[in-house]
């Protein structure tokens, strides 16, 4: 039979091959870290027989795939270190998820399991994976399988098998432990080389209030104990940097349940922030031709409706207020507004192209405990913008959108990478509009990405239903990837999404100088330099830079580490030797001290900091 | 009996004397002009008697009583004229307004009015005025009255009648024609000079859609000619500056029941002068240390009903938004969203004063039908501010604020009167708090007000439930008087209500080169002229201005006059030999043609008006 490798090569194997010793013949460096295969895009374990001619891709822990894979089999390895630890545990279900997997557990009558309980669970999985024992898998029928845990007394399978009444049914087996899963699966527990448990929840069986509460035990894996390392100290920074705690901290912004959940309520600090990005976003938007425009954070339900975003969203949005006959909703985008305005009056091709531009703050629904700081919320602005424009104007429409927003992203040093998101063309009831269409506008795409050289690749399936769009992928200070503007051909909307908890995350909050809420500190030692250092106040201040004058009777030192603390971009600290000489003895927050400056040199250097990408 | 004046000097009269017996022992001027008079606050005919001891005041067209007698009267003589043209007519009720008076009339079948029909009524009226008809008190019976009413088949006044059984009854005659009436009126039709009908429009009985539609026509009288022209002068200029016309014109903004009535859209034109109010008056928050949050626009509903203002404000309200089993509002008022911020942490005395400043927008419910332009809507923006403050520090507090908002409309050129709003004390228990509490702030603010020089007056009943305050009456161009912000010592809030409606009028679309949307028109005679053209255009723009450039192929008086029309405050034709020398040829909006200028000479022109407060 013919075996298809994904660099189009063909190799020849006799019916029943396996998987490994499709692999092996390739390499045995290959083998050994090899987790499982896809025959035709279907995933096979590696000691499955392959029977006919098929595309075949071999994958490793290096792949998101051979990831989801190895954590699945994760799962059952902590299932049976459990089951060896508290005999008489009933499952629920242990998928693999984005970092790790996790198992659902309902633990026999006394056992209650705490954060204490999980390093002699880790210890049990990893000598149950030191045993070193095959995935196996079973294929059993739906009576037998019933049967099997009935015995064992576990109504969570028995539950889910009702659900697979008319399917085949398949068991994995490792060591000790047995349970019903479609795989695919890692050949043996020895593959995973380094555990670790990362935290309990409790979560009902099926996500539903009214069933039982299950013990959530989350975990990760790794088949080499220098990507746990890793794994660690990148969660280590993202706690470090988790927006949230410096909202707190930097008294940025402020969410309570008296106003409102997921209605952040931005502090003057924060406020500063937000106008500083709305100024530099606003000029550059009006160098770029765009009119600014303010629409209603409410309007009437029809336009919902007429527009045809209504039924596609109404899910995730507030119920309608309703107002004498009529029905209002808090807007859930700013599109229908826009097209009002377009609409608003005749236009004539000299009117374009029209680019309308608004921070505009619109309403999604979440349910209150999927709120989470400013990363999902009720209520966000998003700079978002229409362009209204002929065929003709497309290609250079498009470009000087991009352009705007790989300017953003330069600016906040965030490396960018532009996935071209087109339609599958497997699927076309999916997508509105003829299939020429399409065609077209996914060349034109290409056509611009291939002109501005962008970084890009191409996602299918990831287009909107009506149209392809540009979607900008950007990297964090600690290589989180986050998908933050898209540029769509349809409606040319390029938005970011709640950016700035993405921004306060990749600055540690050590924002850059020109959106620190307060750039600089003037510390004067003692009293005698008082003077000196209102001096100073005022004249930074006059100059436009935001300072803190700090004229406690405290010790500088103690000024210097609320300072620190802060995160003020500079400390300016006043002797009276600094004093007489009209100078200051400066800390810079990210270097620590850099000496004594003039007050001219301090006032360049300031300035030459204070613009949109400037950074020190 | 003994009357006292208004200026506490007394005279003595015998029992009975009337009104105008009392007016003509003062001047024959007087009794010319007088229109009523008032006994202990209570309103008499001229010609009625007095018999006690009391209080007078005898007023005249001058003062807003007199006028709203003078109109009430005018109404009587309106219906005069109608049933003598129509006979069969019945009437409704025919009450003064703010600026005239109207009649609602169920005209006789087969009669129906229209703006036509309007100079023959006049003319009737002045025939009737001329007769000098005095107007007659007559007291009767309720039976009495009812039985006139039923002879006449006036339904509507046995109606009226039903309400006031346990009451003393008066008409009121003037030549044919008599009227269930309270009074007062003025001493005969003669007084009646000038007599202008403006309007007929449709009016259900008693404001109830189920029942009669009637037939409401408005009028305005007055004493002389001269103000007569003087109020259609008013009104023509009051017409040409109506907001709602020229926010069409210009593009400001955009009323549209696809959005939903009462919610203004902000054009592009629009949004300029909102932002560069906002950055006018943040610069200026900014100077005086108030710092900007910015707070949802949607609250828990418990957050109002703590704060006290639920109940207090329910009527004008949205209905609230249930999501999960919480309840959220349209934020009525900004203040419990600010007080949140202020309790968010501990503040020490040394954090005070705490002046936090929010261009907070509010949600009204106000009636469809009584929504009308920037006006009366239903969501709107103010700069709205809380300071937390000691005792020690709240005189200065009140005179930071104040000067904020004396340096707004004197920046506007707006002049302005402040009213001390003081509490009624003839009615304590519409206040809260003790009376020594009130003594004290009420002192506190006559102290800051006397210390700024304000130019004042003390408004009697004027206060807020919860505390005494400055309320800010300003003139706008044409003379009419607007209250346009208050400063509370309760709740420190200086606000200002739909300013900007009331600025497009004060400037009639002219708006001052700093606010323009676009402040210089850029207009070359030929193609000849372009390139010039578009380097003036490149130049000004560099430096901020906010320039259009006209080089469609139209003759160049048609690009001056749309220029003009667009009210844009500067335009430069630049026809050969301007573009040879580097000149323009420049018309101002407000001047017409100020001849040639240099460009050096155009940007030391254009620099110095571009900041607030400056005009040309």
């Amino acid at each position: 039979m013919k075996m298809t490798f994904p660099d189009k090569s063909v190799r020849e194997y006799p019916e029943g091959t396996t998987g490994m010793e499709i692999t092996k013949s390739i390499s045995e460096g290959l083998a050994r870290v090899a987790i499982g295969i896809f025959v035709n895009e279907v995933p096979f374990d590696l000691s499955r027989a392959i029977n006919n001619d098929a595309e075949i891709k071999i994958v490793t822990f290096e792949q998101e795939e051979g990831k989801q894979i190895f954590w699945h089999s994760s799962a059952h390895l902590m299932a049976e270190a459990i089951e060896s630890l508290y005999p008489g545990t009933k499952f629920g279900i242990g998928p693999a998820i984005e970092n790790g997997y996790y198992y659902d557990l309902d633990l026999p009558d006394g056992v209650k399991l705490a954060n204490e309980d999980l390093p002699a669970i880790e210890s049990k999985m990893k000598e149950l994976a030191k045993a070193n024992n095959p995935y196996n898998r079973i294929e059993i029928s739906w009576q037998e399988a019933v049967d099997f845990f009935k015995e064992k007394g576990d109504q969570y399978k028995i539950e889910l098998l009702e659900g697979f009444k008319d399917q085949e049914i398949t068991f994995y087996q490792q060591g000790n432990f047995t349970d019903l899963c479609r795989g695919t699966h890692v050949p043996s527990t020895g593959m995973i080389k380094s555990v670790k448990l990362l935290s309990i929840a409790g979560a009902y069986w099926r996500g539903d209030s009214s069933r039982q509460m299950m013990t959530r035990i989350y975990g990760v894996t790794f088949p080499k104990q220098s990507l746990l390392d890793e794994f660690i100290k990148l969660k280590e920074e993202a706690e470090k940097r988790d927006h949230r705690k410096l909202g707190r901290e930097l008294e940025l912004f402020l969410i309570t349940p008296n106003i409102g959940g997921g209605l952040p309520v931005w502090l003057p600090n924060g406020t500063i922030i937000r106008r500083k990005l709305e100024d530099f976003i606003k000029k550059e938007l009006l160098q770029r031709g765009y009119v600014e425009v303010i629409t209603p954070h409410i309007g009437n339900l029809n336009l919902y409706k007429t527009s045809g975003h209504y039924p596609y969203y109404s899910e995730s949005q507030f119920a309608p207020i309703t107002v004498e006959d009529e029905e209002y909703l808090l807007k859930p985008m700013n599109c229908p507004h826009h097209h009002q305005i377009f609409s608003s009056k005749p236009r004539s091709y000299k009117d374009l192209p029209l680019r309308l531009a608004e921070f505009g703050t619109v309403y999604r629904y979440e349910q209150s405990g999927e709120l989470s700081g400013l990363s999902r919320v009720r209520g966000f602005t998003q700079d978002d913008a229409h362009i209204y424009c002929t065929h003709q104007q497309l290609k250079d429409e498009l470009i000087n959108a991009i352009e705007l927003t790989q300017l953003v992203f330069r600016t906040f040093d965030m490396p960018v990478k532009t996935r071209l998101s087109f339609r599958d063309p497997a699927n076309p009831e999916k997508y509105a509009g003829s299939s020429e269409v399409w065609d077209l506008a996914e060349k034109e795409i290409q056509e611009v990405a291939d002109m501005m050289k962008l970084d890009y690749f191409i996602g299918i399936g990831e287009a909107a239903f009506y149209g392809p769009k540009f979607d900008f992928i950007v990297k964090d200070a600690i290589g989180r990837k986050w998908q933050l503007g898209t540029v769509q051909v349809d409606y040319v909307m390029p938005e970011r999404f709640r950016f700035i908890s993405i921004l306060i995350e990749h600055y540690e909050g050590n924002f850059p100088f020109w959106i620190a809420p307060v750039q600089i500190s003037i510390l004067p030692i003692g009293e005698g330099q008082f003077e000196y250092a209102k001096t100073l106040e005022s004249k930074f201040k006059d100059l436009g830079f935001r300072t803190n004058l700090d004229d406690r009777s405290e010790r500088v030192n103690r000024k210097i580490a609320e300072s620190e603390q802060k995160k003020v971009p500079f400390a300016l600290v006043l002797g009276g030797k600094e004093a007489e000489a009209g100078t200051a003895s400066v800390r810079e927050h990210t270097k620590g001290d850099i000496g004594v400056k003039t007050i001219d040199e301090l006032i360049e250097i300031f300035t030459s900091l204070n613009a949109p990408g400037k950074s020190h």
